[in-house]
C-alpha cells in the first residue's frame, strides 16, 4: 500500500524511542501520537475542526458500535466515515475484539468466530474475522484492525496459547478477506503475559507482512509492569519500519513508557471520559473541578496549557458549567484533557528529536506522578 | 448614557417596521434582532465564537438563575458576565420577574417586593426592585431590565390594574437604585390585555425616560391576537427613538408580526430548546430528526441554510448523533435553529431597507406556516 508507510526520522539516543511521520491516504501525521476516541463517529462533544486545532492526527472509531448504530451500510452509502463525520484527517477503526471481550458474559468463541449478544437490545450477533473486515471496509477508515480475541487477565497458559494460536489464524483469514487497497490492515499481537506466546504471535504476524502492528490484550486490568513486559516481548520481534500501536492506554506514564519502548501510536477514552466526570489532567496535578475550593477560583485550569478552555475560561466558570450540568462545560473540559495529552506527546516528539527522551520521561513522570489514570 | 442608543436608519414604507443600529458599550448590532438565551451564562452547548459566527448580536442571561448559581458576587469578582463567559458582544440580563412568575405557587407579592422559594433547594428569597438592580449591576450586562410583576393570563381587570400600578412604582424604584453609567436599564410595560392599562403603563414609564422599553407579560399562554394587541397598545405610546423589546417570543410568526409593529428586539429559548428535543426549523418545514424517514437521508437538514451543520453534515448523521444521545448532535442542531432564526431576521432587515417588509412577512409566513412553535 504505497499511500501508507511510516517514515522514521530520528531514534532517541537515550532510549531508542522513535520520531517519524506516518503517511496515510488522509494526510501525514507525526508519531509518537495519541489518538482520541470517537466511538460513534464523534469524539464526544467536539467538532472535527476543534480536534484538529488541538493537534489531533488520527482519530479512532469503533467497528462494533458503528455496525449497530447507524450501521455500516449507511456509513458506506454516505461515502465512508470521513464524509459521514466530516473528518478529513486519518481515521482508525478497531475490530470489535475488545468490545466482544467486554461483553464476555454473553460470548461464545468458536474457531469460526464469536457468537454474542449486542449491548443495546440483546440481539444475537456472530462476528468472524472475515465479517469484521467487511464491516471495516464499508466504514472506510485509513487504518483497520484484525479481529482478535482479547485474552482476559489473569489467565492460564493453556488458554492463552489456544487463544493466541486462533488469533493468528484469524489474522490470516482477515488479511485474505481484505480487498481495499486504500486501507492499512494492522495485525494485533496477543499472547497474554507469556513471553514465548507474545514472541510466537509476533513472529507469525510478521510473516504475514502487515503494514502495521498493534499490541493488544493490554489495559484490561493487568498491573503496569506486566503491561510493559508485554510490550517488550512483542517489540523485540517487530520490524523497525512498521508502525507500532499500543492499544487502549492513555495515562501519561503508559504513554511515555510505551514511547521509550518504541511505540508510535496510542488510543484511549481516558481523557474524554475523565473530562465528562469533571476530572482534569493538568501540569500542576489532577483537578477535580467539582471540588468546592474551585468555586471562586478565577485562574485557568492549567496555567501552562495553551488550549481554548485554559486561554478563555476560569476554573470558577468551568465548575459553574459542570455543576449546572451544562453541555458546554463537558466540551471545554474534554478540549483541555485531549490537548493536555497531545501537548505531552508534542514534548515527547521534540525530546526524541533532541536525544533527550529519557530525561523528558523522568522529568514528566516525577512532575505528574506515576499513577495510572492521571 | 452616551454609549447606548438606537440609530434608526430606515422605516419600511409598507409597514412602519424599523431598521437600525443599536449602539452598546460592547459593540453595535443591527435591529430588528433575535437574541439567543444563555440562562446560566452559556447558550447551551455553543461557544461564544460559534454564536458570533451565526450572526448573533445581543445574548441574554438570567438574573434569577445566575444569582443562585454561581452567584452575582462571583460574576462581579470575575469582572462581570462578559469576562466570566468570554462573550465580548452585548449582553442583556432579564430581571427575574418572569422566573418569579413561573414559580408562582410559592410567591407572595407585597409592595416592597416578592417573597418566593428558589427552585433548586426551596430556600426563601426576597426580591425587591432595588435588590434586583444590585444583582444586575454585579452581573454587568449592557442592557438590564426593571423588576416587574408578570401578570398571569387571563386575569381580572382589578388585579391587572393593581399590579400594573405597582410595576410602575417598582420601575421608578429600580431607576433610582441604578448607579452604573455603562448599563442601559429598560422599563417593562405591563397591563395585561387591557388597552387603558397598557397605555397608562407606557405613558408613566416614558415619563421616567428609560433608554429602552420592553413589552412584558407576553408569551405566557395568551392567544396570538391578544399578544399582538398588547404590542399595539404599547407601541402607540412609546418614543420612536428608543429600542423596543418584545419579551419571550421566538417563533417566526411572532417575530415578523412584532417587527411589522415596530419591535426591534426579541428573545426566546425556543430555538435551542426545540433543537435539544430534535425539532428543527427549516425552510422546507419543521423536521423532527427522530423520524425514521431520516435514517438514510444523506441530504442536509436545510438545503437553503448556510450554517455549519447544514454545510457539513447530513440528516442521517444528525439523526445518528441524536439517537445515540451524543452531545455533538444537540450542538449541531442548536447551531442550525439559531442560525435559522437569525437568517430570517437578516432577511427582515434587508426587506425593511428595501421597503418591502410587508411582502416579506406575507411570503415568509405562507412558506413556513403561521403556527406558534415553528
Amino acid at each position: 500500500m504505497k499511500d501508507f508507510y511510516l517514515e522514521i526520522l530520528h531514534i532517541d539516543k537515550q532510549t531508542g524511542a522513535r520520531y517519524g511521520i506516518l503517511h496515510t491516504p488522509h494526510g501525514d501525521v507525526e508519531v509518537p501520537m495519541f489518538m482520541p476516541v470517537g466511538t460513534l463517529a464523534t469524539v464526544k462533544g467536539l467538532s472535527p475542526e476543534e480536534l484538529k486545532s488541538l493537534g489531533t492526527g488520527v482519530i479512532l472509531a469503533n467497528t462494533y458500535h458503528l455496525s449497530l448504530r447507524p450501521g455500516a451500510d449507511l456509513v458506506q452509502k454516505a461515502g465512508g466515515l470521513h464524509k459521514f463525520m466530516n473528518y478529513d484527517g486519518p481515521i482508525l477503526t478497531d475490530s470489535g475484539g475488545f468490545q466482544v471481550f467486554s461483553l464476555s458474559e454473553n460470548r461464545k468463541i468458536t474457531e469460526e468466530g464469536v457468537h454474542f449478544k449486542n449491548h443495546l437490545n440483546g440481539d444475537k450477533l456472530f462476528y468472524t474475522p472475515e465479517s469484521v473486515i467487511k464491516i471495516e471496509e464499508k466504514l472506510g477508515a485509513d487504518i483497520i484492525m484484525s479481529f482478535d480475541e482479547c485474552i482476559p487477565y489473569p489467565v492460564s497458559y493453556e488458554y492463552a496459547k489456544r487463544s493466541t494460536e486462533r488469533t493468528i489464524r484469524w489474522a490470516k483469514r482477515g488479511l485474505d478477506a481484505h480487498t481495499r487497497q486504500d486501507q492499512a490492515l494492522f495485525g494485533i499481537v496477543q499472547g497474554g503475559e507469556f513471553e514465548d506466546l507474545r514472541e510466537m504471535c509476533t513472529r507469525e504476524l510478521v510473516k504475514l507482512d502487515f503494514p502495521g502492528y498493534a499490541i493488544g490484550g493490554t489495559s484490561i486490568g493487568e498491573p503496569k509492569d506486566i503491561c510493559l513486559k508485554m510490550v517488550d516481548y512483542a517489540v523485540k520481534h517487530l520490524p523497525k519500519d512498521k508502525p507500532r500501536y499500543l492499544m487502549g492506554v492513555g495515562s501519561i506514564d503508559y504513554l511515555l513508557e510505551g514511547i521509550a519502548r518504541g511505540i508510535d501510536m496510542f488510543d484511549c477514552v481516558l481523557p474524554t471520559r475523565l473530562a465528562r466526570h469533571g476530572a482534569l489532567m493538568t501540569s500542576t496535578g489532577r483537578v477535580n473541578i467539582l471540588n468546592a475550593k474551585y468555586k471562586d477560583d478565577l485562574t485557568p485550569l492549567d496555567p501552562n496549557c495553551d488550549c481554548y478552555s485554559c486561554k478563555n475560561y476560569t476554573k470558577a466558570y468551568l465548575r459553574h458549567l459542570y455543576v449546572s450540568d451544562e453541555m458546554f462545560g463537558k466540551r471545554l473540559l474534554s478540549i483541555h484533557n485531549i490537548r493536555f495529552l497531545i501537548h505531552v506527546m508534542e514534548g515527547a516528539r521534540r525530546a526524541i528529536q533532541e536525544d533527550r527522551f529519557g530525561d523528558y520521561l523522568k522529568l514528566t513522570l516525577s512532575a505528574f506522578g506515576d499513577k495510572r489514570g492521571f
